[in-house]
């Protein structure tokens, strides 16, 4: 029944509220002539713990009225909030435009098409002070070095399989690469981060650029994130910022008997009247990197996803999040392994 | 021998280098011919880890050489991240302008100097859908409530203990609060976050305002962090943004006897050539949340700190920016303790 949801001491009418006085006066009277039951009773309230909300419900009305306005207050700030987190939205695009130089010679270095001067490529690593100290002797072991390079060592065009390598280093995306996604992905040239344009919803865009290949003709293939920062009409104290609400993926443009991400099966039809049995072949979904620009859509219909596809999206965001905020800043730290120590240990 | 850490298959002269050939030769063919030397061999070579950085140094040095590179593009964008950072915090500031006229009338609401209206006092529950349902039950238990508060009811001012109830509900602070420091948090009646003027060395003064009480005659207790925006020169790759380096605290002008941070031990001392024996009175330090205003120098001298300092200034400073980016800016939440649910189960 309805009603026994308020019964707890929240008697229906005066009537009720007489009667539920008088047995409890009663239960209290038979409590208290039975040391016993007493006894038990105290031990078990002793064990209620005294959490924080338990402590405002012992509180005078009138001072629950001006949590409530403390509240209202928070509310407030929460919105306060959501406008600064827009504001560095803003400061991140602005940012973006000064990162762009340094991230285009990065590519030009990784493809080949520009090779980095002495001075460009000076690097003086953690031990250097160590080895500072073998004086002589690493000159010569430099001099043997630079005659083995010229003489004996490959010279590959730029840095091959850069991003590639990056997507064997990050355990997030290495789980999502199938054997048959890696010749593809080997042509991976670059990734870039694109941010909406000032006054428009936030977002940003993820640019996978490849070279010319055998599997799809598109250059480009993009994912698009929709964010929000705004605090929930719901939920408001939950607000920490914006926060990834849907994604939008893109057509691959796959060449002939190269999709990955369907496989053709057999399978063997009886008809039921005949009995004769034929074969039929099939596309069905196959597992592959590249479902990737295919999502589930998070809004739409107004039909709210099972717990399987929530888990599915909330995995994509983190991968979209994960690509703007550390893969593509600082791409050459997860080629090298450095930023993946970091994120193990984190030290802070 | 400073040599020996070179001697990993870097010959020093080319002598050696024939000589380490030769016997490199000679091993090769003693493990050929022992097979169970070679199975063994085979095993401890697949167990060695193929890291990021193991297949780095398989790389060709032209290709090692364009990675130095990239690693110096990446310093210059770790500078870049600095400067954004900088403006986030001249952000901060703005919006710190933008909260202070909400958490001015928070204050006036806890310490009681205004009470709040009905409008600016209403808060609609998460439960409310439920209640609505209860209907015309609901509007007559109101009116009980309302009797109540006015007939039975003690009218404390304001919202008493507000404070000193966030820190006995968060662990980070309770574990800091004394018994005898109890009554003297009682008396602090506000806490607020001081930015640094624009142009000024980035920092932020945590001010502790407190009613007139028998304790101290302060009426702000003060600590300052300083913090540093700037990649480390050592360690370029580790900066994640600005970090606080260094703390300052303040002079608490207690009254007499009243100074909670000392004890007095009594001792007795004995003449070693008389024998006789008298008691000294000493002050030594004594365990106070309000030795929080009396912090260890993280600089100063170049000395540097031994690990269990390094520890104590570590919790300090984590204790100031939790201060800072969380209680201050959701006391109330504190308060209730819905914060503390969020902080023990992220939903995120």
């Amino acid at each position: 029944m309805a009603d026994h949801s308020f019964s707890d001491g929240v008697p229906s009418d005066s009537v009720e509220a007489a009667k539920n006085a008088s047995n409890t006066e009663k239960l209290t009277d038979q409590v208290m002539q039975n040391p016993r039951v007493l006894a038990a009773l105290q031990e078990r309230l002793d064990n209620v713990p005294h959490t924080p909300s338990s402590y405002i419900e012992t509180l005078p009305k009138a001072v629950k009225r001006r949590i409530n306005a403390l509240k209202q207050l928070q509310v407030r700030c929460a919105h306060i909030e959501a406008k600064f987190y827009e504001e560095v939205h803003d400061l991140e695009r602005k940012y973006a435009a000064l990162y762009q130089p340094l991230f285009d010679k990065r590519r030009e270095f990784i493809t080949g098409d520009v090779e980095p001067t002495d001075a460009e490529s000076e690097w003086h690593s953690e031990n250097e002070e160590e080895e500072k100290l073998a004086g002589d002797m690493k000159n010569k072991v430099v001099v043997t070095e630079k005659e083995a390079a010229t003489a004996e060592e490959p010279n590959p065009k730029g840095i091959p399989e850069f991003w590639f390598t990056i997507f064997r280093n990050v355990d997030m995306l290495s789980e999502l690469v199938q054997e048959y996604d890696e010749p593809i992905l080997k042509h991976l040239q670059d990734i870039k981060v694109k941010f909406s344009d000032p006054g428009q919803p936030m977002s940003f865009v993820l640019e996978f650029h490849f070279e010319p290949n055998d599997y799809f003709s598109n250059s480009v293939l993009t994912k698009t994130y929709k964010m929000k920062s705004e605090p929930d009409k719901a939920d408001p104290f939950s607000f920490e910022g914006p926060e990834i609400v849907d994604c939008d993926g893109c057509t691959i443009d796959w060449k002939k008997g190269k999709n990955v991400t369907v496989k053709t099966i057999k399978k063997k039809q009886k008809h039921k009247g005949r009995g004769t049995v034929r074969t039929i072949t099939k596309q069905v979904p196959n597992e592959s990197f590249f479902n990737f620009f295919n999502p589930l859509k998070a809004s739409g219909d107004g039909e709210s996803l099972d717990e399987d596809s929530e888990f599915t999206l909330a995995s994509d965001f983190e991968i979209g999040h994960f690509f703007r905020e550390r893969i593509v800043p600082r791409a050459v730290l997860y080629f090298t392994g450095e930023a993946i120590e970091d994120d193990d240990n984190p030290d802070m």
